[in-house]
């Protein structure tokens, strides 16, 4: 959401001298992703968005996204495509950082999700698990079920500062997910955050799928549940199951869920309400004093666990038995 | 340089709609500016710049800058254009703040500017200061010699704790430029911030200027005396004597200094030096602690401050006598 590394405009007009793309018109520091610093650059030629990668992700990972978009966009997705310098490098330098430069998508994120967005969520879900079946890389996640004991034990002390009883809750439920977390399930490439900022509408329509950073190979069940708890919940804490319901069947309409995945829905969606609940608990409790991005708030994902904890099987989320 | 108002995508599709510029694609909150909120939006027929007018813009101030910029621009300057919706209104609201959208100019900053830049920039401010002879409107330049000594009062107690003996320098500095401060300069509108961030180039070539918030009704050779400060000063501190030369003569291309201007302009370079000092020391004894951003250093204008002290005259700053 912000811009961390400042570019000088002779360094910006270098590196872009390095594309084929035009000379560079114009360049803005756009607020957009959480981790990295971009830019939008006009060129001769169009608008591009230049992303230079800062210090949370992991420079042996950029192959792994970069050739994901560029796979992803090849298969017929829409997401930003990575553009190649004349040397036909994707992923160059710039300020110091690794830096890339896509493709400039149309669309706006949606503030109040309807049900009709759910709906073409889950269709460019599977769209994006078919187009990803043939992509020969494989990354692991590392905020899966092996990653979640590690920010608990850093939250465990000030838990329950942030709500009474919280520690002891979070640590019942990691106990029981890590007993119980499936395997075996269909696996491939996964979006694994694909919140509301990250799905781009025209209208009803979705125009595009952005910020691929947190991609990995995991259960593709596993993906729906992030989206449900993402999309699927009122801001009052309720569950839209006319929302689950539409979420569910536009995937469907894609890839059929196999009954494994349907057995396993209420496990994976627990799941992922913990994994956002402990990444937000760890940044809430660790904000600098006067810092002014205030952190997502855990609780929310306390609330959504809560819910998937009295959820008996795919049925209470909106999926025809 | 941040987005301070969060818009939904429905709120802004909604503005958008009751402007003859097409339907609303993408919009992008963008670092640029100090003071107000900016998005860059995408419609079917053009990007321009949405502003949001936060609280340190006097909303009685907004008809002035508007009208400027439209008055401007019609008389051949290039800069930002304000975009009337279709009641025929530049000025509208949204997220209960003033809102503009204005036209999307290409060009960029430059970091390091050369002694072409200074030329080119001393042209475009004295065809700033023609476009800008029958503006109709005024506006009292706030932060001139009669806004200084509050801007003092609030930082005096602790300016030595900036630098030793900075309190007693600008005392006395102050004090001289109220008793000395020249009236009856030709006067008009002036844009009174015309820093290397509000100038746009392509390659040498200026393209545009933005940035009015600061214009107003005052002295022209004051502007100049502005830019002076802000371009012709070396990162060490030293005033590059061609920069200013370059400068003066580009000016002077366009319009003419009158021989008192020529007379006044040490003692102008002296009070613009002084209120950027005071602004930014004020702004750098108030930091919020823990802010993100490091505000601007006041010390860099207590050097030009003391160069400006030792000037004799003009030739001192590389205007042929």
């Amino acid at each position: 959401m912000a811009v961390y590394t400042d570019v000088s405009d002779e360094e910006l007009s270098a590196f872009v001298a390095r594309y084929d793309i035009g000379g560079l018109l114009a360049a803005k520091g756009i607020a957009e992703g959480v981790e990295n610093s971009n830019y939008l650059l006009h060129t001769e030629k169009a608008f591009f968005i230049l992303t230079l990668y800062e210090k949370r992700v992991k420079e042996e990972d950029l192959p792994f996204f970069i050739g994901l978009m560029q796979h992803l966009a090849a298969g017929g997705l829409n997401c930003p495509v990575p553009v190649r310098n004349r040397e036909g490098e994707a992923l160059g330098r710039l300020a110091g950082r690794p830096a890339c430069i896509v493709t400039f998508l149309d669309g706006m994120g949606v503030r109040r999700p309807g049900v009709g967005h759910c709906h073409a969520v889950g269709e460019a879900l599977a769209r994006l698990h078919l187009a990803g079946a043939d992509f020969p890389m494989r990354r692991v996640n590392a905020l899966s079920v092996q990653g979640w004991r590690p920010l608990f034990e850093q939250a465990q002390d000030r838990a329950d500062t942030v709500t009474p009883g919280l520690r002891e809750h979070t640590a019942n439920a990691l106990a029981a997910l890590e007993r119980d977390w499936p395997t075996g399930l269909p696996d491939g490439v996964i979006h694994a955050d694909l919140f509301p900022d990250n799905v781009f509408f025209l209208g009803q329509t979705l125009s595009g799928l952005i910020d691929f950073y947190f991609a990995c190979t995991d259960a593709l069940a596993y993906d729906l549940a992030v989206c449900l708890n993402a999309w699927c919940f009122e801001a009052d804490g309720s569950y839209n199951l006319t929302k689950g319901q539409a979420m569910i069947t536009g995937y469907e309409r894609v890839r059929r869920l196999e009954p494994r995945e349907v057995e396993a829905l209420p496990i994976l969606c627990r799941g992922a309400a913990l994994r956002f609940m402990l990444t937000r608990l760890v940044d809430w409790l660790n904000v600098p004093p006067g810092a002014l991005v205030r952190p997502k708030d855990p609780l929310e994902y306390y609330r959504k666990l809560r819910f998937h904890e009295r959820a008996a099987s795919a049925a209470d989320y909106g999926r025809a038995a």
